[in-house]
């Protein structure tokens, strides 16, 4: 679905959050790990779990493909059936799997993910190889329907090594997004165009620069609570009063059962997806 | 294996080409996609069939993955299952993946693809991130004596919008080839350290010059053949008479058969692979 779906999606819950779903052994209660009748049965179970607990009160998960690639083929089995369950349970599902390649391998991989028939919404894309690397995927995203996160500025702190260097009076993250204004230029849906950025809040000088950059793009904003950034922060990355983003929280929420000392972890994460919607929301600019 | 150890096969075939695998129903003879049981099978024993062709000739294969993502998690098998024939039959097996990530995310890829069992020797990277989105790959690698190729200039036409950039009188590519330099600094093998770089053969000048500036690692060379780069062109990422490079070909081995107007894949392949290494090696510098 394309990111105006996404738009009605968080106008519908009045959530600006997205759940990250990376999971690990430490983050699944012990229960469930030990009554599992394989690792990949209790990844499913932990991630359904999660996805049941937070379905009615957020607007998207972000399944992190890393930690199902990790358990090999089948885990990719896991990962397609979560993406299909989480679709199922009425969530925008965007896969975070940083995918960037040129021509046909760029092609494949947007075809890998990006089919009319898959159950990804949208993808995140590594941009660095250029507009090659991003045409590929956002003509097949439009003509699916569906949406790509094009890197722009990550929240690592070591991100600004390469992408705060600064060309011909830019930063290379503003050439980024440069690239990605042209290559939404067409776009018949000029609103919510088919190209996004990931803009991390734990720079929020460079959020509202990026805002201002890309007037109309759909945000997708990572590191907010554990990696520093604050909802005043992230609320930097909304317009017209809180449209056109989305902040992701991943462990402080699939982990919470951890911090708040019980194994129900699917009430923890509820309760944890609501307090963080309530943060975001309060901090909302007014428009 | 370590990229000392590509290096030994490399010096024993006597061969520096690398035949990429990037099956596509078009490069699939026929006879194939209609004798297989599924298109699984076929792509399984047209790339079985290329390893057995190119084995005793060149050093090394390229599968590359979104080919096989694009066919679900039986694909993943597939590619495993490839990876694994191509380690039998001598090969160094080089998975082009381009992952790229951070912190525990990024150590999961690593893991998915490094791990001491695993059949694949190395991988490629994505290091936009910067230095936190390579470590983990570099550690991981470091202790399975495995490999990592960073794309450092890559060999399509829009690699320069971002790449060429120059910030601080250096081209982004050459802040990544620093980059890889210092991160290599510490590298208990000085000359086969574990990061390696990707540059493209379809500019020469920009080559030779990141070849200058990372004088040990060692490079995956893309771009000769259809994308223009020549003999002579990919010849200066080589140092020391013909060492620590190897050039990659993928269509123009696996697809010989179509040039050749044969069905007979194999012996195309086999004929072309030999023909691309004498024509590598007869551009070598001296010394």
């Amino acid at each position: 679905m394309s990111f105006r779906r996404l738009q009605e999606f968080i106008d519908q819950k009045n959530s600006r959050v997205v759940v990250g779903l990376d999971p690990t052994d430490a983050l699944i209660p012990d229960n469930i790990l030990k009554s599992a009748k394989s690792k990949l049965d209790a990844y499913w179970s932990f991630c359904a779990g999660i996805i049941d607990a937070v379905c009615d009160v957020v607007p998207a998960v972000k399944p992190q493909a890393a930690f199902f690639e990790r358990l090999g083929p089948e885990g990719f089995a896991v990962l397609d059936k979560l993406a299909y369950y989480a679709k199922l349970r009425g969530l925008y599902v965007i896969l975070d799997c940083k995918r960037g390649d040129i021509g046909s391998t760029a092609q494949a991989y947007a075809e890998a993910y990006l089919q009319d028939n898959s159950s990804y919404d949208a993808i995140t894309v590594n941009g660095f190889l250029g507009s090659d690397g991003i045409i590929p995927f956002r003509d097949v995203a439009r003509e699916n329907d569906k949406g790509v996160f094009v890197l722009v500025k990550t929240s690592n702190p070591s991100s600004a090594e390469l992408q705060d260097l600064i060309a011909d009076n830019k930063t290379i993250y503003s050439h980024m997004a440069e690239l990605i204004l042209k290559l939404n230029a067409d776009d018949t849906d000029p609103d919510y165009p088919t190209l996004g950025a990931v803009v991390g809040a734990t720079n929020p000088a460079q959020l509202s620069h990026l805002r201002g950059d890309m007037p109309n793009a759909m945000f997708l904003i990572p590191g907010y609570g554990a990696q520093g950034g604050k909802a005043e922060d992230a609320a930097r990355g909304f317009i017209n009063g809180g449209k056109s983003a989305i902040v992701n929280s991943s462990r402080a929420i699939i982990g919470a059962w951890k911090a708040q000392n019980t194994f129900d972890y699917r009430a923890a994460a509820w309760n944890a997806a609501i307090k963080m919607t309530a943060d975001i929301n309060a901090a909302l600019p007014l428009s």
